[in-house]
């Protein structure tokens, strides 16, 4: 172990803490002092959006990729913090940040220092595939990076590229296992019958298995993943999935202090209908797969109780319990990982990462989570080098800021604006939600649209989610001067719609 | 466009040829003089392997990563060209290059130069949603780089991180446009029961459709590339797996001269029950996906009439024809894509790359390949401007060094070095294979796993695939000094095992 992971060991040891939430905690709090002094004090746009260079450059761009999709295009060299400049000179106020992904800041001084290092020349022109040919300093770099970031209980890690290999990764560790457990352990072999099946993609050797999932769930694109999506149509139509069993997630009523009762039989119902699955799918399930907050789902959230039953069930029934925190992770919620607000009884068997960590993979604790077999769980590059100097830079940033803290402090504040907001224009804002996540908030419109692509004319990049969520994702350098901005600028968009 | 694509296009319609032959042509060869001065004149290995710092280190990574698969540690700083560092001080030549990936030589000068770019700082820490944030430079990038060594026919490209995500989003689609067929074109929407049974993974919403591919064939690991994936069990087991079919591949003999009409049986054999399947097959068949040469499968090879013939059945049964280039794409066959040597009548439809790329994702020409509407074909990162930048440079490299000439000529000296072993040590040398396609050669040997082994001790990294073939994956800037080299530590190893 090295010295610099010793140290944080001992660090967390010390206050009981997991190395995530010592990251929130190490560091005074210095909200009020402008983490980026060369921002612009406030967003200016001229002119109506898409000005005549970003049309131009769009037109251009489409010549070759697909752009159907396409938001704005960014002028990346003059944006700065939390605020992204497009070729005409305009600069948005970003609480989107690249779907949930800019942690901390546009051209943060750190990263450029990251960048510029003897060590990420060498990531970026010396590629290896990790998993045959790691560098030297491959250890160092997980423990002092991305290792020091783990959740409480979980020590290894499987790095990957993005989130939805990171949870297909996760859900063929869980594949594995399960089979593993059935065969009677580590040490018992392959069929026969399994060597040859596989090979003609029939069971045994490819068993039909599942992982649950739940409605209106976002776990990636890819084809495991895209099985356990949930989201919307048009993210699944035509592309084959397997036949794998989706549970109800709670719908909460809102304010939740109002609803207490109802809220508390809908989790009940949801989980009773878990383990009914668990038990009587005909495709047997090897693990459950959750967010802590279904993100593209509609921001919607069920309480510490529900993921605490959740546990409870996969444990009774020898089912793996996976968090996806790909969306939710990495200090967004005012806590690193969005799952330590539950304050589980025992920690989930694997958790997957990407977005803000900039590079992805899962965590683990049991090492009967490695497969009993080299080469099962491979492929050529296991992630990039260059992504996870990134993600140990971010990391470096958030401690020195203390960031999870700015994050839990600002979010208040904002929530609290936002309540405000809420009561004076309630037909703008129904459902608000994300009280004590930090800046997760979330709120039901019926103008959403109109509201999104109102926001740009206002010096605000803000997305939506669901069917009718405006969803905020600012990064971890979003202060209450901020907070201030937004909440102005929010107050014009609903008096303009 | 811009300027600099323009002149890449009008080079390319001068000569008749796709931008990618032309990297190949417009340098004068330089093979002679060694690319890598300060390269080693030889590899020099003291003591056994792994050396006792290589051990230590290997201890202190195991704690925290899975390295069963490990097979050496490798001091990235003082690797150099064609060179191979471990901790121990010993220096190898690599003729495996992170499985076929590193094209230009470890610390190229020229992408040193490009990873202390200001374009890479800036791709490095403001890493967009490409989908909906792209750069203001991106389609700059995309034209000067990627799309310069677009295959013939195709000048679209979809970016993704790896060689797996890169033929499942082709796969994918594949599915769309062959529902989008089957519903009478671009402009027909869904149906209300498509809709709903999508969300529940169900036919019709998610059909039961299926990819084609080869037995011994390799296209990833995540669950719908690995579903095409018929290399080994262990590749396979464990993780449920699509119902789709495998057809067999040409299993040719060698020496190919002796045995033409066999071969040629033997690949007509082939493309009939690749036609029977398409029209017989209970999944109706959206696409057919091939590799070049079957690489991790054992470096098995087929004629250009063989791929003519799938590219003839696949038109007349409308299925679409996707060539995996991952391995044999950007150079190594002597040509800068393998499929190059085809002189197919029409292109693929779609052609996927990664590795020696340091980027990933596919090609394709028709229009029609982009889903009827926006966010079908979508994720979060969809690639990494920074790996885009890298391939750039690569490309750059390529052309200035004419490297591809200097593969195939290389490749040739160095096959006909390896005909003379196999003539003087028939037992050790079985069905050599890869001529004229430049370093891309293999041969089979029963003590394969020895060889390999042993070789290290020698000073030569090297790799296996198949059952029991040696592969060679030089990288581009392998010379015929590096070849002279090799054709002698081969000998000595054949010697002593």
């Amino acid at each position: 172990m090295s010295s610099v992971f010793r140290a944080s060991t001992r660090l967390r040891s010390a206050a009981r803490l997991p190395a995530a939430r010592a990251l929130s905690t190490t560091a005074s709090l210095r909200a009020e002092k402008p983490f980026f002094p060369n921002e612009p004090s406030a967003p200016s746009v001229s002119g109506s959006l898409p000005g005549p260079k970003n049309k131009a450059a769009a037109a251009e761009l489409d010549e070759v990729f697909d752009v159907r999709s396409l938001n704005m295009l960014a002028d990346y060299y003059q944006s700065v913090g939390n605020y992204i400049a497009d070729l005409d000179g305009n600069k948005l106020l970003d609480v989107y940040a690249q779907i949930a992904s800019i942690p901390v800041g546009y051209n943060n001084p750190h990263l450029k220092q990251v960048a510029a290092s003897p060590e990420m020349a060498c990531a970026l022109i010396n590629r290896p595939a990790l998993g045959n040919f790691p560098s030297s300093d491959w250890a160092e770099i997980l423990k002092t990076g991305v290792l020091r970031a783990a959740p409480k209980g979980l020590n290894q890690v499987f790095t990957a590229m993005a989130g939805s290999d990171a949870n297909e990764t996760a859900y063929k560790a869980a594949f594995m296992y399960y089979r593993q457990m059935q065969r009677g352990g580590v040490g018992a072999d392959f069929s026969n019958d399994e060597l040859l099946s596989t090979m003609n993609n029939q069971s045994p050797g490819s068993p039909h298995l599942s992982i649950l999932s739940f409605k209106s769930a976002f776990h990636g694109r890819l084809f495991g993943s895209l099985s356990t999506t949930r989201s919307k149509p048009i993210h699944k139509l035509d592309i084959p999935a397997f036949d794998w069993p989706q549970a109800p997630f709670p719908q909460l009523k809102y304010p939740l202090e109002e609803h207490v009762q109802e809220n508390t039989a809908e989790e009940q119902r949801c989980l009773a209908e878990v383990e009914r699955l668990i038990k009587e799918f005909h495709n047997p399930v090897a693990a459950v797969v959750v967010e802590p907050i279904q993100s593209e789902g509609g921001d919607n959230h069920a309480s510490p109780a529900f993921f605490q039953g959740l546990r409870d069930i996969t444990k009774r029934t020898n089912v793996l319990f996976i968090v996806d925190e790909v969306q939710t992770g990495v200090g967004a919620t005012g806590k690193f990982w969005a799952h330590d607000h539950w304050n589980l009884t025992s920690p989930p068997d694997m958790v997957t990462f990407s977005k803000k960590a900039q590079t992805a993979g899962y965590y683990y604790g049991n090492p009967a989570l490695r497969p009993n077999k080299p080469y099962r769980q491979f492929n050529t590059w296991m992630g990039d080098p260059a992504r996870a100097l990134i993600f140990r830079g971010i990391i470096q940033e958030i401690e020195r800021l203390d960031l999870v803290e700015n994050t839990r402090t600002t979010g208040d504040y904002l929530y609290a604006g936002l309540a405000g907001l809420a009561q004076k224009y309630p037909e703008h804002f129904q459902n608000l939600r994300g009280k004590d996540h930090g800046t997760f908030i979330a709120w039901d419109t019926p103008k959403r649209d109109q509201f999104t692509a109102k926001a740009k004319s206002f010096g605000v990049n803000v997305g939506g989610c669901g069917p009718s969520a405006i969803r905020l994702r600012p990064m971890l350098v979003f202060q209450k001067h901020h907070a201030d901005i937004l909440l102005e600028k929010i107050e014009q968009i609903v008096q303009n719609i």
